[in-house]
């Protein structure tokens, strides 16, 4: 037996390395010793490692989207542009937050609703399901339950399952009854007054008539937010307007209108930001807007999808670069997380902590 | 020290069995033994466990829903909505195909297209990408790249990435070449012939415009298979709708016709089954009209998300049982796996095997 | 047209619930409306849905483990037991703490490193990586880098990546130079005393060696915590194991005695508790030892891992109830979080919070 | 209204390329219009994207280890090694292949059984479960079931559950009854003989014992094929040892001689692929011993893992680079599949495709 490990094993194994540059940050966790100081717990994520490091970053990312946005914007500055669409918001940095349907079934909605009531973002891209839920919510609870339980003893129950949620069934029975009026409403407006109605629209209208401070869309009402669904009616929105369009035809919902409104607000900012949580076409539109104007200067991504099967949702901030729909030198970020657990700390560490600014911002409009 | 294990123990780990049933299929993989016989490898699947197994529950799933729609189907029955809804189709089982963008822009859009071109699908609902990278690929090359080219460099060169796929961006401009005399056109038809436009009507106008035989659009306009993409603005559609509308604005596209006549292809069926690649709107969309008829009979869904989010697009079939977009009684199999690689296998188990009695289903028409 | 809707669908859609108990909770997240109160919102996880509730729950099952193990323990109960084990330790509840290698390399180490300086946690299991990598920490440092960069110019560089974290290669140059030595001494020992090595008394020794209060393995050591570890050979322990046993042969490692050692902990124990981060090895050891008493009665799991590939990495909870390695009647819970962003808080919320009690109960012993 | 598009907009969507070189594939997947020609649809997921380009890319690399593997080698070449180490085998390529034991419960069983039977591959890696489930299987069956059978009706019943596979709790009875002799005789040879037994001669032993052709371990020891598995305790055959040892003490296993035999395997190779199925142990040991030798050749892995934890499991090839256990010019596939779907399907297109000259290597040893 030789006296000597192979030495093709110990150069390989005891390789010298480099130097890293002395301003690298160490790995170093939250020390309990020091007592439980939360706020002190959430920065040390940064130096946590792994998806604690990526929720830091997340963290100065929004950070960095509100003092753009909190910057005084010069007299004049962009003055063509608001001429012409007067609705539209003018801010240092227009944040666009898009969100999943669940995201409103869950409890995220009062963080998503304490942004719009403080008026913190200036668009909101949502599905169908994150409309109505909101809605449907002011008129009935959703209720904790468990993601093992079985379809077929629910459904005879009438109850439906999202995740660990449970809705009655009873919830939707509600929605119609006090949707019906407003599609009436709403059509006549269209054959009387030549409404053009487009989702946006709609979502505005709903907001209004659903008078509820514990709604997101009453407050985007309220503070003039504008808020995008093309698909709306991939959802109990859709079932009622099929319903309605039995007893009271000729509703139409254009989206054409809003596709323009959407991407001008994009083109037409001084810096843009863009928090989204979760896949599908709540990324993708608000991206593509992004693309309008060459790409999104800050961008916070919280959703579990994986690039592996090419899916627009999965794919990594980096993609969007290759699309121009974020700077090339821009600083991206994706939380691989549920944003049960990260948004509602993000809010805490970002919007929560400069509430008084904004509200200072919101005086002087 | 003791000359016995604690009894607690060897109890619980040598605790006895009831018996299971005999029926009960035993797992056993393929023997390479008797040399490679792919179909026959394919078939010891079901035995094999895991998601193999389900990919064999997944082809008995889809070839009852063939079985069901190649039955006669008899005179008179459904007549009533067939009057007043000619272009609606009536089989024994009604299928619906969903996919997700980036299953077009993989090869996979070849699956689909034979699909189409053969008449095997009955209602197909995509996302605006789904629409337009089909349409896309008729004028110039997608191509194999790598999931990890950077997305700076890709954008100073134009090139987006698409997963491990690469879009030359110029495959862009010369969709923008071919589309806007189309939307000319469409402009001109809505102000002169009154045309209510909806995605499904777009849609079947480009796959008579590309009139090409790689497209699935062409097919489905030649097959008079229905389209449905309500956010058909959420792409480079959008784009280019966008750009039109300022040199010539008007186009109005309506999503409420397009919901009206999703929901009675569903409800007017004899039976229906659900084949859906990917999350997203696409899911919810097929899902969601599937529940205007009390829910669907067969379904497949092949995707990689969890439920754990409790996201839709993660969602596990019996989810769907609980709101009645699937029956209670169906036997739904959800593949959790790359459709890239699932969906080409499930074709050749399925639809290519009986392609000739589609032909001759076809014929009688 | 018809006037009325299809019956079937109206049916289906606004089918009537039944009640749900009243007792059930209501999805309800935090209001931010009332400031940030850190405390306040990790308690309206339990409310929020998805894994912020699972992340309540967690929180709960935990102290449940907390509160038992703080219970006094009458005299004489177990007595039997622990006068043949007089190093097992006898509370009201054994905790058992596991985690995967990459953990130690994160910041979750210095919770894990509290955890067992303050006599938190009974029975500990790892990998190798995750012994090793708490040692050289105490000799050099880890940095933080980004999962990106890539491997060839990394390794040209001598520098080692995990996810985005960064391990320059002299650290395991300066872990050979501290670790031969007492390789040396343990060949000696086993020599010269018949020591007969296993895992737990290596690791135990190298706590001592490492005499370093930033180790969680010093702790160990001092609190008298076994640290099992079966496959210790796997990671740079292995091969300087190898190297050594070039110039210097003779060590055995022997894995027969820990498994005993570590069963009997877990057969003994008046109750159990199980928090096991990450999968694989750590996962199935401390379960596996459980079985031996027909469950454990508390169970935390956090990791990403999913059921589909029928892992026991990904496996829920409840299939480890079907093998007797939970109870039937316990509460388990897994989080589905990369566990650097869950198990600080998890720590904050439980542990932490009752540090007084431990160190009260750690005089009386 | 302006009549033209904002030109940020429409320089930036309408960016030119650089063209993309001439031989880069294009996207293309199969046309079933040619008719169902298994072996053509898969040679076509290498243009057909996504992991099905992967599993294309896969099936190249090993073909490649199976070219270089089957390259005559010249005389003398590595005698210096092979006589000191008369029982490793030398080949142009030493093929490591890695699973863990969900798959040997599983129908991959038989696909790995036929790649030990005809001598196909030369070290074996797996956990405890991974060799304990082929012996069990031997005794018993297992059985198909599903994912979301309760464990508590299971447990009541003595039904174990991997995935959606049940495993009677008898056949463990049966393992105990065939284990405990040999468990007896290891004892005896251990202190009659001074037998040093390790994890792999216990697994040869085993493999003898069991004497059955549908035995992977039956056909690795007849082939001579080393198979390491550290943890061995960590299972049912710890289980059984843990009893074992109260009525006949004394057993040793040594892991330190099985690190050196292993890294020895690597060291003296020629070249080295490695095939690696799910994450955890299998996947580090088998990667840190190339570490020994700078890096693989060829890797191919296959499993359900992902980056974002910093887990080793979920590591992308890349992170191996960076340590040198893949080479800094190699071409390391990864696919993200469950491997039931992808093994089976690999064997087919590589070993089982070669299979009569692996038969005529055999002979001329």
């Amino acid at each position: 037996m030789a006296d000597q490990a192979p030495s093709v094993a110990t150069e390989a194994v005891l390789k010298q390395s480099e130097d890293l540059p002395e301003d690298m940050p160490k790995i170093r966790g939250y020390d309990f010793n020091q007592g439980v100081d939360h706020r002190a717990l959430l920065r040390s994520f940064l130096t946590t490692g792994f998806q604690a490091s990526n929720m830091g970053l997340a963290i100065e990312q929004i950070n960095k989207m509100i003092e753009k946005r909190l910057e005084p914007v010069e007299t004049g500055e962009g003055s063509e542009w608001k001429d012409s669409n007067p609705s539209l918001r003018h801010t240092g940095c227009t944040i666009f937050l898009g969100y999943t349907s669940n995201l409103i079934s869950s409890g995220v909605r009062e963080s998503i609703r304490y942004l719009a009531e403080h008026n913190m973002v200036d668009v909101i891209v949502s599905t169908a399901g994150g409309i109505e839920e909101d809605l449907i919510k002011c008129l009935a609870d959703t209720y904790l339950g468990d993601f093992s339980l079985p379809g077929k003893d629910l459904r005879q129950r009438g109850i439906n399952r999202i995740g660990n949620l449970l809705v009655p069934n009873t919830n939707y029975c509600k929605f119609e009854d006090w949707l019906m009026p407003i599609l009436d409403q709403m059509v006549l407006e269209q054959k009387t007054e030549g409404t053009h109605w487009t989702p946006s629209k709609m979502i505005h209208r709903l907001g209004k008539e659903i008078n509820n401070p514990a709604s997101v869309y009453y407050w985007a009402y309220k503070n003039d937010i504008p808020v995008f669904s093309p698909a709306l009616t991939d959802g109990s929105l859709g079932d009622m307007i099929y319903f309605h369009s039995y007893r009271n035809p000729g509703l139409v919902l254009d989206i054409v209108e809003d596709i323009r409104k959407l991407n001008s607000t994009a083109v037409f900012a001084k810096r843009t930001g863009m928090i989204i949580l979760g896949g599908g076409l709540v990324k993708h539109h608000i991206s593509n807007a992004n693309l309008m104007r060459n790409g999104a200067d800050y961008s916070v991504f919280v959703n579990t999808g994986q690039e592996f099967d090419g899916s627009d949702s999965g794919a990594r901030p980096d993609e969007a670069v290759s699309w121009g729909k974020i700077r090339m030198d821009a600083k991206p970020v994706k939380v691989y997380a549920d944003a049960t657990i990260v948004f509602p700390l993000l809010v805490a560490e970002t919007f929560a902590l400069h509430a008084d600014k904004f509200t200072a911002n919101k005086k002087t409009d």
